[in-house]
C-alpha cells in the first residue's frame, strides 16, 4: 500500500540494553504463565515489591502525607531539579542520624527513584577511558545503563562462600588509574547479606588506595534482620569519599511512588571540591524529577512515620526469610548457600546436572513458570548463571505453596 | 590536610548541556533579584508554570483523583515501563476524541512529564550519522539533550513575519537521507503562535516527501485562544508518521506533578512496523516511571475535568495576553511582532540599540531582575539573541505590575 522509503530506524543498541532489565526479563517469563491452564494463582518471587501483600501495607502515615501534600495545592508547581529545599533538608536530617557528621540541604540531591540515580550517576562518570568496578552479582540496572555509555565496566566477585563479601584482592587487581569507582549494594542485592563493620572499613581503605570513590547503593537500607545491623556506608566516609543511594521504595514499601536520593556522605568534601556533585546537579538539571506533589509529603514520613512500623517490616522480613531458607534444604538440587540477612532476596543455585531436561537458569525459570506459575528471576541476569534469584517478601502462605510447588517441580524433572 | 589523589573528575560535557536548560539560565537570572533592597516582589514570567496564582489553580477534580488513587493503596507497587494500562488506554481514547482514527493502548507510552518524553525519544533518534531538524527559536531541552548524543542537530527557521509559520523551503534545503524527524512546537513555545490546518498539511506533506517523521510537542494542545483551533498533528499521520507529545502539566495547571506521555499518531502503523515504537519501550524499561500512584489518577481526570476549566482556563489566557500586547506598545524599543493565540509565551523583540547600557538579551534579563524584581527567559536560550520570553500566564495585576516595571526600566536605559 505505500512504497514510501522512510529515513528512521529502530535502535538496536537500546535495545540490547533494555533485555538486561529486571523487568525486561520477568516479562518474558510472566508471558509464559498461564494460570487458567495451571490452575495455580500466580506468586510473584521476581522482584522487590511486597506492597501487594496487606501485611506490608504501606503506614498510613505515609499515605496521609502524600494525601495532605495534594490537598495543600501549594505543590503543583514545578521544583528545582536537584528538588525542594524541605525534601532535601529532611533526606539530610534522617542520613545524618547514624553518621558520625552532618549532612547538609546541599548533599542531598532528590531522584525519581533509585533507579533514576543510578542513571544520573552512570551519567556523570560516563567519560571516555573511564572505568568502574561492579559486583558480580549485581543488580542488572547498573550493567544495562553503563552498556549505553562510554564508561568501562570490569567486574569483582562477591564471594558465596564468605557470606557475599566483596574479594577485595580482586578489586586490587582489576583497578588501574583510570577507574573512578566501585559500586556495592547493602544490604545485598541479589544476596541478602548484609556486611560487617570491619569489612565496609577495609572496603573503604581500598577505595582510598585506589583514589576511587564508593557508590554505596543503600536501597535496602536498615532491612537488616539477622545478626550484623545495618551500618551506613557513609560511615566510612572520611576514608575515601561516598555516595549513597536512597529511596522510600523498600523500607516504607512504595516502590511505586518512584522516590529516591543520592546523597554525598564525604565529611572531606571531596565530592563538592572536585566537581562531582556539579555534575550530579547538571545533570538533574536535564532530566525527569520526582513530582512536586510526592517530594512535599516527604519531611512528613521521614519525621513521622513510626519505629514500630520499621521493626514490623523486618519482622515479617526474617520470618519470611527463616521460612524460606529453612524449607529450601527440602528440595534437593538447589542450595541457598547464605542464609538471607537483609533486603528481600535469597541468590539460590541450582544443580543443573540433576536435572534430566533443565538445561540453565532462565530454563528453569520459563518451565517453572509454565508449569507451577510461579515467577523467580534467572541468575544469568545478575551475572551467576544456574542461579536464581528469589524475593522471600511475600506471605507466608504464599511463600509456603510457593516452596511445595518449587518440589514438585524439581521432584517431576530430576534425573531418575 | 589530605595528599590523596582521586581518580575522578566532574562531568564538563554534562554542565555544558545544563547550560542550557530553562532552570539553569533562570536561576542565574533569579540570583540577581533582591526584593528587599528594590522593594518590589518577584515576578516570575519566565517559564510556564502559574500554578502559584489561584485563578490558575487545578480542578478539584484533579485533586480529588490522585487523593482517591492514594486512598485505594492500590498503586503503591511498580508498574510496567510503558505504563499501566487503565492510564495508557485513556489517555488514547483522549487523544482518539480529535483525531480521524483510533488510538490504542499500545499507542501510549507514559513518561516522567514532557521533558522526559524529549529525553526519551531524543535517545531513540540518537544513532550515529542521524540528523534531526529543530526549530529556531526552540524549547531548550531539545538542544540542550541532543548536545549530549551523537545526532546531528540541522536548525530550520519560524518565521515571525508569517506568524512563526515554519520556513518549508528551509526544511527542505537542510534534510538529506540521513535525516529522521522534524520537530515542532504547537501551540507554540516560545513563540505563542498556532498553526494552520493548511500549514500543518503541508509540513505533514513535507515530512513525507522527505521520507522523515514529525515529532509533534503539543504540550499547550487545546490552549488556543485566539483564530486558529487548535489541531493535532496526528490529524496528518496518515502522510507522515507522527510522535506526539503530551502532558497533565499545563492544561490541568500541574505541571509539578511530572505526567505525560508520547503517543504514536500514526494510523497506517509504519512506527510499530519500522520498530521506532519498540525502541520506545525499550528506553522506558531503563528508565524513571511516572510514579504508578499518580498514573492511577489519570483515568479520572481525563474523564472527569468539565470542559468549563478548560474554557475558563483558556479566558483568563486569552485575557492576560491581550492585555500582555496591547500594553506592551506602550513601551519604547521592544515589539512583539506576533500576537500570541496560545500556549503561555510570546516571544518579544528588543531594539538593542536604542539602550545606553544594555548590551544584549542577557544583559536585559539580568538588569531587569535586578533593578525590577522581574524574570524572564533572554532569547539567546531559544535561539534568538536579543529577544525575550515572556510568559504572560499570570494574574491580571500583575502582569500590569510587570509591564509597567518593564517600562519604566526601559526609559531609564534609552539612550537620550
Amino acid at each position: 500500500m505505500d512504497n514510501q522509503k522512510w529515513c528512521f530506524k529502530e535502535n538496536s543498541e537500546v535495545h540490547a540494553a533494555a533485555a538486561f532489565t529486571v523487568r525486561n526479563i520477568l516479562q518474558a517469563i510472566i508471558g509464559n504463565i498461564d494460570e487458567t491452564r495451571t490452575g495455580k494463582p500466580m506468586i510473584h518471587l521476581g522482584h522487590g515489591d511486597p506492597s501487594v501483600y496487606p501485611c506490608f501495607r504501606t503506614s498510613t502515615i505515609v499515605e496521609d502525607a502524600l494525601v495532605e501534600s495534594v490537598r495543600s495545592t501549594k505543590f503543583n508547581c514545578y521544583a528545582p531539579g536537584v528538588g525542594i529545599d524541605s525534601a532535601r533538608r529532611t533526606v539530610a536530617e534522617h542520613l545524618s542520624k547514624d553518621l558520625p557528621y552532618k549532612l547538609t540541604t546541599d548533599d542531598i540531591f532528590l531522584t525519581v527513584g533509585a533507579n533514576h540515580a543510578i542513571e544520573i550517576l552512570l551519567k556523570v562518570f560516563s567519560q571516555p577511558g573511564a572505568n568502574i568496578l561492579f559486583p558480580t552479582p549485581n543488580y542488572p540496572l547498573y550493567e544495562a545503563q553503563s552498556s549505553l555509555s562510554p564508561l568501562e565496566v570490569r567486574h569483582f566477585n562477591l564471594l558465596p562462600e564468605k557470606g557475599w563479601e566483596v574479594d577485595l584482592d580482586g578489586v586490587k587487581a582489576l583497578a588501574d588509574d583510570k577507574t573512578v569507582a566501585i559500586v556495592l549494594i547493602n544490604p545485598g542485592n541479589p544476596c541478602g547479606n548484609v556486611f560487617t563493620f570491619e569489612h565496609m572499613q577495609k572496603i573503604a581503605e581500598t577505595a582510598r588506595q585506589l583514589g576511587i570513590m564508593v557508590i554505596a547503593d543503600e536501597v535496602y537500607a536498615y532491612q537488616a534482620f539477622g545478626e550484623k545491623p545495618f551500618i551506613p556506608m557513609g560511615v566510612f566516609g572520611h576514608i575515601a569519599p561516598v555516595l549513597t543511594l536512597g529511596t522510600l521504595s523498600k523500607r516504607w514499601i512504595v516502590p511505586g511512588w518512584r522516590f529516591g536520593w543520592i546523597a554525598i556522605t564525604d565529611p572531606n568534601g571531596i565530592l563538592h571540591k572536585t566537581g562531582i556533585a556539579g555534575s550530579i546537579k547538571s545533570c538533574l538539571e536535564l532530566t525527569a524529577d520526582p513530582p512536586t506533589v510526592i517530594q512535599a509529603a516527604v519531611p512528613h514520613i521521614l519525621e513521622n512515620t513510626p519505629e514500630s512500623f520499621f521493626l514490623n517490616i523486618n519482622k515479617i522480613l526474617k520470618e519470611a526469610s527463616d521460612l524460606f531458607y529453612e524449607r529450601l534444604k527440602d528440595i534437593p538440587f538447589v542450595t541457598c548457600p547464605h542464609k538471607p540477612e537483609g533486603s528481600m532476596f535469597a541468590m539460590v543455585k541450582i544443580n543443573i546436572s540433576a536435572f534430566d531436561d533443565v538445561v540453565d537458569d532462565t530454563d528453569f525459570c520459563m518451565k517453572l513458570a509454565k508449569e507451577e506459575s510461579i515467577i523467580l528471576l534467572p541468575g544469568y541476569s545478575v551475572g551467576l548463571k544456574n542461579w536464581v534469584r528469589v524475593s522471600f517478601a511475600a506471605e507466608p502462605k504464599v511463600l509456603e505453596d510457593a516452596i511445595g510447588r518449587m518440589k514438585a517441580f524439581c521432584f517431576r524433572h530430576a534425573k531418575h
